[in-house]
């Protein structure tokens, strides 16, 4: 099966190594970084710079870029990977976005005569390294099976949510409005515990032995007690994300205070020139605000 | 060692019964209400309605009632523990309140000749039950020695985080933080889904196998589902939580735009009638904000 991998960040490029490693599949990795195609070249995939320059006959295309926009441009797009695709060929497509956005792309895609599935993923790029992403599935059990020798590769559990494109994207929304509000809170109290004079390292031993733990803060907070701001997902991430949190949400007439006051938060850590760092350093804006030093800082 | 356990709540109860199983341990419960007593009895407890009625010789007082002021009343007034503690006896307080008051009791202690340790505690009922809390303590060696059998009996884990007390209940104060901000944001998070159209246990189950997982989002949610708003723990602990945390952070001039907003919708939940529910049922704020229907609702 001719497998194309469409682009190679910290999910993609653990996607991409995974596939390489599966029985039965030929993988080719686009991304226009030299660094990336070359490390994923090293490791022996076919690498190339733009979809268009896809091989002829691709039955299957992963898309693990930012957002809707860039997923478009890359199937779509004049330099996209659509007309590479054989027909039947499925299109995965798994960048956060609006559910409108999905299903505005899948019907797209049954204009060009392919598959859709709307699969956005979680896991982090630890979990894409492993081959241990979930994913958050919606599209017909045709696209489904099609798509299936690549899913099995890159994730341990695939949930199919119903055959309308727009049910994933929702349910990676929602999920997205937790993720962003446990990052941010992990920051407040983090802040607050340092601001009342308690150890920073206790504070999070304590934490995520007890009931006020998340995936997030235990995931998270390290890199603040670190003071490693190196992006695994940046700040910049979850501007978008809690953004699309708000848009779903007014979408459907819904109120989502919490959603809304984490998102100003990143928003704000954007704006004082940090969206590019890792997202635990939300944090900035509380320093901002009150003032007090970080772990590492004098 | 004569132990005197005092409030027989969801906490209480589970800790008293770990004691009477702890070897070397003589165990009073007491409790104004009589089924409580009735059941520490059975399990072959002594139990009292007053701590004025305890035995004389009491070398230790574990306090679980709910706040600073039932703590004040049961140890201090004028039907409280102190005129039963044999000198040089430990008052281990696990009440969540502010760190003031944890300072203000400990020097009442410090007056009456007994040792006092600031002892607040995490785990939930279920924890309680098996022996297996947090226990985030400040005080002096003395003290904490001295607590020393009871914490042994009733905790799996504790944390001696400094002499002066006010540290255990700063941190278990930034602890609530976490929890209550958590809880409110799983009620968001699966409000939005259902009126979004989202299967809610299927939203459940995958959040919780994903990185928008937090313990209280896995603990609280099946509430929710199940449609059981029997208080384990109720929307008014955490209406006086995070009323705790809004004070600490005002006192050492922190913001906390999250745990704020958090706390309104609690309120929100206590003025609807339902401060007496299970603290999940703070989507009830979200039901009056939106008009969505619950699981079990037609």
């Amino acid at each position: 099966m001719r497998v194309a991998v469409i682009g190679l960040g910290s999910m993609g490029m653990g996607a991409a190594l995974n596939l390489l490693r599966a029985p039965g599949l030929e993988v080719s990795g686009v991304d226009p970084r030299e660094a990336a195609r070359v490390e994923f070249a090293a490791a022996g995939g076919t690498a190339a710079a733009r979809a268009a320059d896809l091989p002829d006959g691709i039955e299957a295309v992963l898309v693990l870029v930012v957002n809707a926009a860039q997923t478009e441009a890359a199937l779509f797009g004049p330099e996209g990977a659509a007309p590479r695709c054989a027909p039947g060929s499925v299109l995965i497509v798994s960048a956060t976005m609006a559910p409108d956005d999905a299903r505005r792309l899948a019907a797209r895609a049954a204009d060009s005569g392919l598959l859709y599935l709307d699969a956005p993923v979680s896991g982090g790029a630890a979990g894409a390294r492993a081959g241990a992403m979930t994913v958050m599935a919606s599209g017909s059990e045709a696209a489904l099976a099609r798509a299936r020798p690549v899913l099995d590769a890159v994730a341990t559990k695939v949930w199919h949510l119903g055959e309308a494109p727009g049910l994933g994207s929702t349910v990676k929304v929602v999920h997205q409005l937790l993720a962003g509000v446990h990052i941010a809170v992990a920051a407040e109290a983090m802040a607050l515990g340092i601001r009342a004079g308690v150890e920073p390292r206790t504070l999070y031993e304590i934490v995520t032995g007890a009931a006020g733990n998340s995936w997030m803060f235990e995931n998270r907070v390290p890199h603040v007690l670190d003071a490693d701001e190196t992006p695994r997902s940046a700040v910049d991430i979850f501007v978008k994300d809690l953004g699309l949190v708000g848009d779903l949400a007014r979408s459907v007439a819904f109120p989502t205070p919490l959603a809304a006051q984490a998102h100003q938060l990143f928003v704000s850590a954007r704006a004082q020139g940090h969206g590019g760092k890792d997202d635990a350093f939300v944090i900035r804006a509380y320093q901002a605000l009150s003032g007090i030093r970080l772990p590492g800082e004098e």
